[in-house]
């Protein structure tokens, strides 16, 4: 192997392995180190894993209610393994893909644990011994770990990776945590018939996301069975006759299983013993170009974020290797994008996509604006196929008419994304954005009447929902 | 009932009803005429009884195909009667609600068969008899019929209306006529078990569609166990001991049903006798206002295309009521929008979603063009949920390198029509396209793969395809 390459990733999750590639396409020499499975959290133990499983247990509910579209099953039960075999079919298919994928496009791989010896020097410790390289530039993208609270050493306690490897299903779990994995999970398990109580310390599950979002979810999980808890913080998960005791300021919840989904923590150990600053909480800190303390090294993805997403990870990755070109050829570092519109799915029934800015932050900021939503209840598309749950919530800035956030609730919402993201970055009018004809019927015309309702010239609604009840 | 209106409107289909409450809208005095049910072909024996019974199957299709997923599933059948009771409730729904929007939007609205006496004139027979109403300007949605080739009498033969109402199924049925509602038709029954021959007289089914996504949804069909006959002219249908015979120079098909689904025939009857101009087909002829050879009387949707789109005359009526309002206050019309990009989505399985230029159409007024395709088999969340079949494909100009057409088949994207439609729209190219971050797990990243792939950075894959085949 090379001594001297242009540049070094560690980490081969997608923020990493995105960041290879693009290095490789600008001409780049370039080594990817990981010290196990090719694709990181996301492919591996999170986002893909919990996909699949997610899917299989909407068949499973597709199953239970079909009679309601004239399709009547008898005898019916699901088995977990089968699931957990299904769900690992998938990851074993992307990981041989993505290791095809990195070999085409010319990236070499090394299998090693990484440890920074100086801001150029790396030593990867392989199955063959020791071998020590130099990069003109770092790319660090070492991702996150789960987080646990405190617990006795007896209580039956999992992370959010380790919920989606069960061997088998328990009668009923505590999930901790009330962020994207842990409504997820919740959801989950809810729908596999498990007995599931959500807890979050916020006085709303999904933080990040709009408020109307959020408790339009809270009620619909809810109604499907789960027992939501918010302004509750587990202290601390004991263990008794087997069973796990999460201890809250509001009494104990006794589960078969308590799961902890309480973010992520970035994997940033060592790192400042090099002189790269790292925040109190972990991550490191980075410029708009991704560039750390350190002017050769840079940082991507969940080690920035603990919990971000994979997509933004990417986008870092795709950031970093386009400073990096830009360096090498001495030229100066332009002024960064602005802000990123990064997408915010949570996979549960209904869906929530998120984009752009929420009622709530643009009150704390000040910022007047404008607000309409669209019920799904109102929308062809969404009546033909039963599924009338949520709403459509867009957000303009007050003064310049121009959408700067768009929050859904539905069935099936995620894959709105690219529409939703293409909108919010271009800052475009209702006007403008209505003016792309949309397919009668489909979802995507909840968007447009949205949109419509915003300029004023509602269609499918008369008025415009003063909240999203529905 | 008012003697003299702003604006009357006859047919209250998606185009109809939408001209009327923008009208209403933009403050004109507004009378909207039925002679049936409100909604039109499209809400009542059309797109949406269609999508709740396609609905109907793909639960069907899902409880057969659930073992995959670990869903197991020993006795199950379905019940065609309770699919059509589902279909009706949906219709009777979403009828309800157009009543009660067109009340709330203060539109009225008279039952009755409409004649027009002069350019100005409508005489309304309704129940408690006859009404002669006068207006500034009329707007016409008649909307389009079915239409069949010549057959016998006691030939067993159904249009593709009849054919979403049938009492029960038969076993076999020959669908004549391969565009995008033959092809609907053709999945839903083959889905649901009957033996489907589908015959098209050209050389590809959906034939304004892009050939290899037409030709890629036909291997699909047949892999499903359709008999897929295209250059095969349906001449005549003859009756033999209850049977349908199809005949064609290929030889005869038979079946226990024959559907016609060969596009539909505008109705103009007796437009003519009062000048406006018709052109042979059937349609009326119109300017970029919609206006007809008469500058008063406009004409919308069907009427004007025969098989045209619901969101097609929906945009239609919307931009004739814009021109009255200019006329109505004097103003002298400007240059109209350029042709609109209308969404093309058949609800097959796989679904095929088709914006701007094809790349015959492209061929065939000699603009160069570059291709790019990327496989569903190659994302992440296709994978997931097993559902690999089609591609993407995008179309940009070569020398603008803008991107003009975008065309998919595969499980689920109808509902990337936003992205698509926004994308062709505003003729982006992939630079700027790629720069709206897509969520991962998603369908839209397959959008964002073609168009890196088009700006020479694919990253999911490591070259680019030659054709469409996965």
């Amino acid at each position: 192997m090379e001594k001297h390459w242009d540049v070094i990733v560690i980490g081969g999750g997608p923020a990493g392995y995105t960041a290879a590639i693009r290095a490789k396409q600008h001409g780049l020499n370039v080594l990817l180190g990981e010290k196990e499975e090719l694709g990181g959290t996301c492919l591996n133990r999170g986002c893909i894993p919990s996909k699949a499983l997610i899917h299989c247990a909407k068949v499973w509910q597709t199953v239970k209610n079909a009679q309601r579209f004239g399709v009547f099953v008898s005898e019916h039960q699901f088995n977990w393994e089968e699931m957990q075999k299904w769900t690992q079919q998938v990851v074993q298919t992307l990981r041989r893909g993505l290791q095809l994928l990195l070999r085409h496009h010319g990236v070499t791989v090394i299998k090693g644990e990484a440890k920074l010896v100086e801001p150029d020097k790396v030593k990867f410790e392989t199955e063959k011994g020791e071998s020590t390289v130099s990069a003109k530039a770092l790319i660090l993208a070492m991702g996150s770990s789960s987080v646990k609270i405190p617990c006795e050493p007896e209580a039956p306690v999992i992370t959010e990776e380790q919920a989606l490897f069960l061997p088998s299903l328990p009668d009923s779990v505590v999930v901790v945590g009330g962020g994207a994995s842990g409504v997820e999970l919740a959801w989950l398990f809810n729908a596999l018939g498990v007995k599931v109580t959500l807890v979050e310390m916020l006085p709303q599950i999904l933080p990040t996301v709009d408020v109307e979002i959020a408790e339009g979810l809270k009620r619909s999980l809810e109604r499907q069975g789960i027992d939501v808890r918010t302004e509750t913080k587990a202290e601390k998960i004991s263990a008794q006759k087997g069973k796990g005791i999460v201890q809250t300021k509001k009494g104990q919840i006794e589960a078969d299983l308590v799961i902890c989904a309480l973010g992520r923590k970035p994997n940033s150990e060592g790192l400042s013993e090099i002189g790269i600053q790292i925040s109190p909480n972990g991550s490191v800190i980075v410029n708009e170009w991704q560039q750390t303390s350190l002017p050769s090294v840079f940082a991507i993805g969940d080690l920035v974020h603990g919990s971000g997403t994979a997509h933004g990870g990417m986008f870092e990755g795709e950031r970093a290797v386009k400073a990096i070109v830009e360096k090498l050829s001495s030229k100066t570092l332009q002024r960064g994008d602005t802000k990123p519109v990064v997408p915010i799915c949570v996979y549960s029934e209904p869906q929530v996509l998120s984009v752009g800015i929420t009622e709530q932050e643009a009150e704390k900021i000040g910022l007047e604006i404008e607000v309409v939503r669209f019920p799904w209840r109102a929308l062809g598309a969404a009546i033909a196929v039963g599924e009338v749950d949520g709403f459509v919530k867009v957000i303009a800035e007050a003064k310049t008419k121009r959408v700067i956030g768009i929050h859904i609730l539905g069935h099936d919402v995620s894959n709105l994304n690219g529409e939703v993201s293409l909108t919010v970055m271009m800052e475009m009018t209702p006007q403008e954005a209505v003016k792309a004809i949309r397919q009668h019927p489909s979802l995507n015309e909840g968007i447009k009447e949205a949109l419509w309702a915003m300029a004023g010239l509602p269609l499918h609604i008369a008025k415009r929902p003063e909240r999203g009840r529905w």
